[in-house]
C-alpha cells in the first residue's frame, strides 16, 4: 500500500500519519470493563471498535501487543473519590466474596465478546493483581513531589503538577472551572484542592478489598491501575491508548498526569476515543440505568426490543458507524443492519457461481484500493461497508450478465470480501435458527433430490438425472445405486 | 436422601462421611494449570473429576465456593527450587512478555474446558496477582520462627516445623529418606537442610518476573500461591482441597506446612486426589513429553490417534473410571467410550416413544436409589454409568414390549437421565461433523431443488413443479415467486 494509515489523535485533535515508536511492534492499551454487571451494548462498542483497529494493524503487518484490563477493584460509585467500590457493593448485596462477583462478570464478559467475534487481547491484566505495581508508582510520584499523603490516603497534587505541565491537555478542561464545579464530598477536607484525585485510599474497617501499603491498609485509586499496568506491559512510553470518550476526563487525563509524574515522560503517542451508544440521545450506561445487556439483545428479552438480534447483527450495526461518531440505538437501525449483512453474505456465497469472461467490464482493483483508503482514513469502517455493498452490486451484475469479470478479477473480488468483511471487520456467517432447522431438513432434502433423479431416470431424462447427481457431488454428496436402492453419503 | 455422602480423605487414608464446617456452605480449592503450554489429556482429568464433585455437591444443595488457581509465575522447571521459571522460559524462547504467554494459554485452557463442559470455578485467581498476600504469609511464617532468610531468599525450616508438627502427614514420606534422596542442586548451600523448600526466591538480574519484597527483588516459591490464595478466598480453614496425585508431594505437603506455620491451624478437612492418565503405564505429562493435547485429540491429529475424539467422548472416557483409579489411554478404550455414550444418548432420545402402561414391571425407584448410592460412595461415576446402561436396557425393553412402565415411572426414568447424565456427569449431546456438513449444504440443496422446479415449469411439467413445491412446504420451506426470481424461507 502506498497510502499511509492516518489516525485521529485526541491529543492535539488532529489526524496524523501513524508512526509507531518501534515498528513493526505496536503497543496498544485499551480500558476494559469494570466487572460488576452483565456487559451491555455500551461495552460492545469499544470492544468492537478497538478489535477493528487491532485487526487492521495486524493485517498491515504490525506485531501488536494489545493490553486490555479488567477493573476488579477501586472503581467507586461516583467517578470522584467517594462512594462505595462498585464490585464490593454488588458483593455485599449478593452476599458474595467480591472476587466471586468479579469472576462471574469477567467470565460472562468473555462469553459475550467471543460471540461478537472480538479477539482476545494479548494480555488482560486485573487491577487487583497489580497492587504492588501501583504502590511502586505512587512511591515514585511521592518521591517526585507530585503527590501528598493525608490521613492514610495519597492524593495527586494537581496544582504542583500544573506548574511544569498541563493538566487538561487531553480533555481541554480548564483548572479554574474544575475548581468551581467540584462538588463538596465527604473526605474532601483531606485534599489540598478539591480537584486533586486519589492515588491510594485508606480503607475503612468494613472495607473488604484492601491491601497493606506504606500508608496503611487501603486500596488504589481507580485511575492508577491503567498507568501502572500499561507501564508494566508496554513500557513507560507506548503507541496507542484507547477507550470510550466518557473516559477522556477525568480518567485518561489523570493517567497522563500519573505516568508523567512517575516516569517523567509523555506516556502515549496516540490517544483514540470511541463515541457512545445512545438511546434517545442519552449515553447508554449502567450508572444511568438505561442499558440493554448483550444477553437481552441476543435473546430479544427487553421491553425496548422488537426482536432478538444476533451477535453479528450487533457487530455490523456498530461498524456501520465510524468509531468517533455517536450511534443511536433503534430497532429500525438494527433491523436494517440485519438485512444489510444478510445481503452481503448472500452475495458473497454466490461469487462461485459467476461465470468468468476473457475481460472485465469493471475495475475491481479500484474497489480494493478504495477499501484500503477508507481503512487508512482513521479506520473508516462505514465507508468500507459502503464499498462492500458496491461489491454486492458487482456480483449481482455479473451473475445476471450485466457486467463481465475475468478469472483473475473474480479472485480479487473474492479476496476483498475475505480480507475486509471477514478478517478486518471480523464478521462471519452465523448459524442462525433458520440454519439449525436446515440441518434437520438436509437429509430429507437429499432424499427428495434422489427421488426426483429416480423420476427423471424413469422418464429417460438422463440429462436431468446426471445434473442432479453432479450437483450433489459438487456439494460433497455421493450417490451410489445399489440393489437395495440408492445410498448416499457426505464426503 | 437418607444415604450420606462419603469421601475418601487422602489425609488419614480412609472414607468418612462428608461434614462441611459451615453447611450449606462448602469451600473447595483445586490446583489449576501452569499456563505455559496447550492443555492435554492429563489436564482434562482433574478438571472433569472436580467438576463432577462440584456439580454433585451443588446438586445436593450445598453452596460451593470453588476456587481453582492459574499458576502464571513461580513454577520452576524442576519441582525442586532450581531451574528456570516455566513461563519465563517459554516467553524467552518465543520472544514474548511472560504475561503474553500466560494469557494465551489461560485463554486456550478456558476454550478447552468449555468444550469439555467443565463449569467455570467461582474464583480463578492468578499467582502473579497475589504477590502481596504471599509476602504477608511469608512474614507470618518468619515471625513464627518457621522460616529463615538466606541471601535474599526465604526458606521453610522443615526441621523446626517437625519439632511440633509432622511434615509428611499427607504423603507418608519420612524425613530421613528425603534427606538422602534430595539431589545436590545449585543454591542448596543457602539452605539449612537440603529438604527445606523456598517461600521466596531472590531474582537474578536477568529474571523478568520479579517484585519488590522485604528481602529484595524476587518471586514467590511455587507452593506458596495455593496457601496464600486459599486462605484469602476460603479462609484459614476450609472443607476440600483437590488436585492430581502427582501434586501430593511435595506441593500439597508443603501447603499444609505453610498454612499451619502461618495461621496455626490445620488448613483442610478433606484432601482429594485424582489419579493420573497413563500411556503404556507411564504418567502423561508435559515434562515427560508423552502428552497428547486436547486440540490434537479433538482433531485426531497425533500419531497415537486413530481418529478424532469429541469432547464428550473424552469426558465420558474419564468418568468411566473412578477418579482415584489410574486410567490408561488407548484408542480402543476411547472408541468404546464413544460407542457407549452414543448408545445412552440414543436410548434417552427414544424415551418419549415409550407407550406407558397402568403398572410397571420394573422397579425404577431402585435404579434411582442405586445412582445416588454410587455418587455417595466417593463420587463413583463408573458405577453411575453402569446404572445408566441398565436404564438403557429398560428403555429398549419397554419399547419392544418386554417390560411395562407406568406414566409416573417413565417420568422418573427420564429424570434419572436428566439428573445423572446431564446435570451431574455433565454430558451433553454434540453436533457431529456430519450434521455440521449438512447445515452448510442445506441452503444449496434448496437452491438446487428450486432450479429443478424452474426447469420443470419451463418444460410445462407442472406436476413435477408442484410436487417439489409441496414437498418443500412439508419440510417447512416456503417458496415465493417474485419479480426478482424465486425467494424461499424456512417457517
Amino acid at each position: 500500500m502506498e497510502e499511509k494509515l492516518k489516525i485521529y489523535n485526541t491529543l492535539g485533535q488532529k489526524k496524523t500519519i501513524f508512526e509507531p515508536f518501534n515498528p513493526p511492534f505496536v503497543g496498544m492499551y485499551v480500558c476494559g470493563p469494570t466487572v460488576y454487571g452483565d456487559a451491555h451494548l455500551g461495552h460492545a462498542r469499544p470492544a468492537i471498535c478497538f478489535d477493528l483497529i487491532f485487526r487492521y494493524l495486524q493485517h498491515l503487518g504490525y506485531k501488536v501487543r494489545y493490553v486490555r484490563n479488567i477493573t476488579d477493584v477501586g472503581h467507586l460509585e461516583s467517578d470522584a473519590d467517594e462512594g462505595e467500590d462498585k464490585i464490593a457493593k454488588k458483593a455485599r448485596l449478593e452476599k458474595l466474596e467480591p472476587m466471586e462477583v468479579a469472576q462471574h462478570y469477567t467470565d460472562s464478559y468473555h462469553f459475550n465478546m467471543d460471540s461478537l467475534n472480538v479477539k482476545r487481547p494479548s494480555i488482560e491484566p486485573r487491577a487487583s493483581g497489580h497492587i504492588i505495581e501501583q504502590i511502586t508508582m505512587i512511591e515514585e510520584i511521592l518521591k517526585n513531589g507530585l503527590a501528598y499523603e493525608s490521613d492514610g490516603s495519597v492524593y495527586f497534587d494537581i496544582e504542583k503538577y500544573q506548574r511544569t505541565d498541563h493538566y487538561g491537555k487531553l480533555s481541554g478542561r480548564v483548572l479554574d472551572d474544575l475548581q468551581s464545579q467540584t462538588r463538596t464530598l465527604d473526605g474532601q477536607n483531606e485534599k489540598r484542592n478539591t480537584y486533586d484525585f486519589a492515588l491510594w485510599k485508606k480503607a475503612h474497617q468494613e472495607h473488604i478489598m484492601k491491601w497493606p501499603s506504606p500508608w496503611g491498609l487501603g486500596f488504589p485509586g481507580w485511575h492508577l491501575e491503567c498507568s501502572a499496568m500499561s507501564t508494566k506491559y508496554l513500557g513507560e512510553v507506548f503507541d496507542i491508548h484507547g477507550g470510550g470518550m466518557d473516559l477522556l476526563f477525568p480518567h485518561h487525563e489523570c493517567e497522563i498526569a500519573q505516568s508523567k509524574a512517575a516516569n517523567g515522560k509523555e506516556p502515549v503517542k496516540y490517544w483514540l476515543h470511541n463515541n457512545m451508544i445512545t438511546i434517545n440521545g442519552q449515553k447508554m450506561g449502567k450508572s444511568l440505568g438505561n442499558f440493554i445487556t448483550l444477553n437481552e439483545v441476543f435473546t430479544g428479552k427487553h421491553e425496548l426490543l422488537e426482536q432478538a438480534y444476533s451477535p453479528m447483527t450487533i457487530r455490523f450495526f456498530i461498524l456501520q458507524a465510524h468509531y468517533r461518531s455517536t450511534l443511536d440505538f433503534s430497532n429500525q437501525a438494527l433491523q436494517a443492519a440485519e438485512k444489510g449483512l444478510k445481503r452481503i453474505l448472500e452475495a458473497f456465497a454466490k461469487i462461485e457461481n459467476i461465470i468468468t469472461s476473457e475481460k472485465s467490464t469493471i475495475d475491481i482493483n479500484d474497489l480494493r484500493k478504495k477499501c484500503y483508503e477508507a481503512m487508512n482514513d482513521d479506520f473508516n469502517s462505514p465507508v468500507v461497508i459502503a464499498h462492500l455493498f458496491q461489491g454486492v452490486k458487482i456480483i449481482n451484475n455479473c451473475l445476471e450478465g450485466r457486467e463481465k469479470i475475468s478469472h483473475d478479477d473474480k479472485e480479487i473480488l473474492k479476496s476483498i470480501f475475505n480480507v475486509f468483511l471477514f478478517e478486518i471487520l471480523g464478521l462471519k456467517k452465523e448459524k442462525n435458527e433458520q440454519e439449525a432447522a436446515h440441518s434437520t431438513n438436509s437429509s430429507q432434502l437429499i432424499d427428495l433430490l434422489i427421488a426426483l433423479r429416480q423420476e427423471a431416470k424413469k422418464k429417460k431424462d438422463y440429462e436431468a438425472a446426471d445434473m442432479i447427481r453432479n450437483k450433489l457431488s459438487s456439494l460433497g454428496i455421493t450417490i451410489k445405486d445399489t440393489k437395495e436402492g440408492v445410498e448416499w453419503h457426505i464426503n
